[in-house]
């Protein structure tokens, strides 16, 4: 999985355990809606203080963000 | 510890670590060394792709970059 993608489905992964909508979470972190979606896609290439804010507004710490093992797992669940 | 300093450290710990120098680094990993040694400083604030250069030039997963742990153990010994 390319690195982009580990991210994004991180970040769909734990936005969807908090059953946040990409919406409110682009007013959670103060990142434009367009450009989450665009992450969570992984056609992206955020920076590290961008990746911070983005686990900041999450709750987890950065390294989480970077987890191959659940971001595979949930992508698996997704496209089934 | 800042997300750009945790970076930096690990960095520099894994080059270390490796016995490689900045400027081998740096050909190593296809990235200017003055843009290298902004990272290991702390001052610069990479991408996703080129985290992920750096981390392949060390044979190690992005993740890896990300380990608070290490950087502060590391930090502490260098600032003894």
């Amino acid at each position: 999985m390319e690195i982009r993608e580990r991210i994004g489905w991180n970040v769909r992964r734990l936005r969807a355990e908090r059953e946040v909508t990409q919406e409110d979470f682009a007013t959670d972190s103060g990142i434009d809606r367009g450009y989450i979606s665009g992450v969570e896609r992984g056609v992206r290439n955020p920076s590290v203080l961008v990746l911070e804010r983005i686990a900041n507004a999450l709750g987890v710490d950065v390294s989480v963000l970077f987890d191959e093992a659940k971001a595979k797992a949930f992508s698996a669940r997704r496209q089934r």
